[in-house]
């Protein structure tokens, strides 16, 4: 499920609609992901009274409307925001703590509720600040059609990550089914430990276990989906597309041999806490017995896995559509400069909204090649994008008239007026600018605050410069194996990259070849070496110290870039926060 | 002390030179502020080794440098970084985790070392992403010269402002004097609060406490020191300035009647932990034995305090004063076009950094006022100014011929080529550009992006516009007080507020009055009422839903914006994090 940050009745609507979907596919259990019925994460709206109150509300009306649809006998388990009465346990928590949780909705009404056990609090979440740690598992007893109990337990996302908890007391509690509703950022190969994670979770809690992820874009964060049913053993079952919604059904056979009694429990969590078991019997769960035919499921159980180029190029076009369209823009508009970056970035639109709903710019200056205006053509005709040229030259000269400047001052003059006539036409006609950094320059700092960082929304702000030619070279490929022309002209993936804001300008005059930079990078943003293990990673001396020099004198032109989708371990934005303000150096031993 | 970020050998040099002064005054204990030696907050610089690890070995360094210099017998306590040895505890933190620590330095070594027991996560806090918390109450036992036992116990900042923990263990201990060091950023109202706090603590331990504050800017908090001491009935008995460093001396009579037995013993926190109480014997930690002059103090210990709104115009002046200091810049240039936002904030780094280091811009366009020329030039005289005019028709006529704007689009475009022209000057001399942008405005997304908003600081983002105007008032009148010319011309203060945009343009054409507006703000933005909370605390619920909705959709504008001094108690940024993509509208029942 793609939900939308708060949209309530619009996120409650599409649980009502893939709930019908899922009944009518024989469905006795729905579970949707974490947060559904506010989006995640909500940040600050979790500390605000009326919204919290307005996502509980919201929860009783859907579980009513559920009832009025028919679907009342399914056992809906949603996630949701809700609050634990009292006064603030914690200093900066409200009256009424907040509670990243998860309900049971039967029969008209909200049967049980629980939160989060683990509240993760590094790289991009911040829960701790946010939420109080649940204390409950919830164990709903449903009977099958011939009379069986199957006990199902509900664990929330971080649940899984962290030792002890819900899957400990799962298996404590005899559980058969164990359903983990999650809101699951994308990274890199995090597909594949999430896979490996939930079968050994399986393990622990003795029970098949159901992975069921968000999906779609939220400011910075990309949700994947690829949701995935493991069996007891670990074994996959069922596994979810990747960036896309889908109704994945499974059927399991998990009845309980020995009923335990109905009630709260109490039940060490093996984290240095307790839990509450509570186990409740829902009046009646069988299949849907209105005589409708049961919906043909196509896809799936096990839907076929995105290459690795493929998913970060999935993640980049979801997390672009989903801006655009959750922000109600209608259309977007960038600057086309014949080079990479702009080119990658424009492919990525297109997939993401149609090459109609895409405007460029052209707007070269006396330093632009031939090829940067032929090429950016080139490309403009392959994908059918609306484009237009506004040379920059007179409106350089006028500044000039009145400043005369010269080296970096001239260079970023041209990049800012480039930045304004986008912002310009963007007041002018309602249009999303798109910012066509890439991460390498980010990094380092190779690009003009207010120029070629000015826009609303970074498409490729976390994809470093090797990867940006990589997504492009396989984004050709796969329209050639579609028998499709290659969106992106060849000449811009080959050409040496520059930002030709001085005659014969190359990026390699200012910064080392981008395999060797994105190397260091690497290890020195992600991966947070400090000097001696740079060194001793390999990287050549001269090159870490200029490397790391910029990097740290970047910091405060990245605290005003746009958001773009996070794709990597640890983008510049909530997974790497450091100090503007910052006299450490590095020690290079001299 | 004002420390600065990442400095550690800078810091280092400070402790040593301040503790000489502190044993020149006679002084036994000397207490720095909390991370002293780091500066504080470090953010994701406490994840990295080499960071730790830094501080750690100037740490040690720095108890030799004290011996060295004849000062090994005082009890030198100082903030610092360190990290326990181990496997990480939670997911996030490396291993070895970081810990937001306390040493004793005594006799060329550190004698002891504590961390932080209570990690604030709210508000501008994010400690629980860095730190795990301490549990050890060191308890330093010195011998006056009297041969009495005198028993020192160290608890740091958060550990006063929540219940049990180190105030707690302190009383369990025995302890006859609690020493806090503290980094408290400066937010109206919060001194009165903290002395409260500081002696309801004080009677809590049943000991003397010296709360020591850092004074000083690091990006977007101010430091206000303001430290104080306070006797075992809660009762002032020091209390040192605000906003600037100080030897704070005190003399207090606190030997232990019966001395308990060295070594560690465990006592229950009362807050559901509990602590190692460690007590050690220092070697000797009488008062100087030099022979030389005790140093006469010749303020204090009760200094003068500042004004409501003299002291929020020292936190504004210490913010912009250590940005642009501690990145070592020279100089600052902003744009002055007449109105009261830029005068203040031209007025403000004149105050922090002196007239010579300030340039300011007239930048005129054809619906500039007379009043608007003439008010700029009049506070650039006053004030002894670097002054230029930019005139920005030609350069807005060469965009015009190309783009033919009007509207929004066409007042924009003229703010942004202000915002260029800065940037331009900036890029060409190096200065730090200021932005004179109020927390008004960037409430209700009031400026354009790229426009008045470019810049590197803006000290006046978090000043609601009715306090720019108090605090012009103000300062106009300290300087009539001291017989010196008023800095700003009267006509800023006075005239009716616009943007100057386009003929005949008011702020209150697009925006309230202020006063109803900044009344509605602090509503809305700073207690975060909803929309029935709104309504019931008497605003006009046109006005309300209107402003509501220009707050929200503002969101992006704010994301961009440049760092500011925070003095409310919610600035934008740290305080209030609320997602872009966001629909959740408030509920005004239509």
């Amino acid at each position: 499920m793609n939900s939308t940050v708060g949209d309530l009745n619009g996120n409650a609507e599409a649980i009502v609609g893939w709930t019908r979907k899922a009944a009518a596919a024989g469905a006795s259990v729905v579970v949707f992901p974490e947060m559904m019925l506010t989006g995640y994460p909500v940040e600050d709206l979790a500390l605000r009274a009326s919204f919290v109150a307005g996502s509980i509300g919201v929860l009783r009306q859907t579980a009513v409307d559920l009832d009025l649809a028919g679907l009342g006998h399914l056992a809906v388990v949603t996630g949701y925001l809700d609050r634990r009465q009292g006064l603030a346990p914690r200093v900066g928590l409200p009256a009424g703590a907040p509670l990243d949780a998860a309900a049971v909705l039967h029969g008209g009404s909200v049967a049980v509720t629980s939160a989060k056990h683990h509240l993760p609090n590094y790289g991009v979440f911040d829960e701790y600040r946010y939420f109080v740690p649940g204390d409950v598992l919830p164990v709903i007893r449903m009977t099958t059609g011939s009379g069986e109990p199957v006990d199902v337990a509900i664990a929330i996302c971080e649940d899984l990550w962290q030792d002890g908890g819900p899957v400990a007391v799962a298996r404590t509690a005899g559980a058969c089914l164990l359903v983990v509703p999650n809101a699951s950022p994308y990274e890199q190969d995090k597909g594949e430990a999430r896979l490996a994670l939930c079968g050994r979770r399986a393990a622990e809690a003795g029970a098949p276990l159901a992975y069921v992820n968000m999906v779609g874009g939220q400011d910075e964060l990309v949700f994947d989906g690829d949701s995935v049913i493991v069996d007891a053993a670990g074994a996959l079952r069922a596994r979810g597309p990747q960036f896309e919604e889908a109704l994945i059904v499974a059927d399991l056979d998990v009845a309980v041999a020995t009923p335990a009694p109905l009630g709260d429990t109490t039940a060490d969590a093996h984290d240095g806490t307790t839990m509450t078991i509570r186990r409740i019997q829902l009046p009646s769960a069988g299949p849907a017995t209105s005589g409708q035919a049961l919906l043909p499921i196509t896809d799936g159980p096990i839907w076929p896995r995105l290459s690795e180029t493929g998913e970060v190029y999935a993640a980049l076009v979801t997390g672009v559509r989903d801006y655009v369209n959750k922000n109600r823009f209608d259309s977007v508009i960038l600057a086309l400069s014949g080079g990479i970056d702009s080119a990658l970035t424009a492919t990525i639109a297109a997939d993401a909204i149609g090459p109609d709903r895409v405007h460029v710019v052209l707007m070269p200056s006396e330093f632009s090649s031939a090829h940067s205006v032929s090429d950016a053509e080139d490309l403009v005709k392959r994908q059918g994008l609306h484009s237009r040229t506004v040379p920059i030259a007179p409106i350089v000269a006028a500044f000039d008239a009145d400043l005369r400047l010269e080296g970096l001052a001239a260079e970023n003059l041209q990049a800012r007026v480039r930045g304004m006539i986008l912002m310009s036409l963007s007041n002018a006609e309602g249009r999303l600018v798109l910012t066509t950094g890439n991460k390498s320059e980010l990094a380092t700092g190779y690009s003009t605050l207010y120029g070629d960082s000015a826009g609303g929304f970074a498409p490729i702000k976390d994809v470093p410069k090797t990867l940006v030619w990589e997504l492009a070279r396989w984004r050709n490929e796969q329209a050639i194996l579609a028998d499709q022309h290659a969106p992106i002209p060849e000449n811009s993936i080959t050409k040496p990259p520059s930002a030709e804001l001085r005659p014969g300008q190359l990026d390699t005059d200012s910064l080392p070849d981008y395999a060797v930079l994105d190397a260091l990078l690497d290890d020195y943003v992600e991966k947070d070496l400090g000097a001696a293990e740079l060194l001793a990673a390999g990287h050549d001396p001269v090159l870490v110290e200029r490397v790391v020099a910029l990097v740290d004198r970047a910091e405060y032109k990245r605290r005003q870039y746009p958001p773009g989708p996070k794709i990597t371990g640890k983008n510049f934005g909530r997974d790497r926060r450091l100090p503007i303000t910052n006299r450490w150096r590095e020690p290079f031993g001299r």
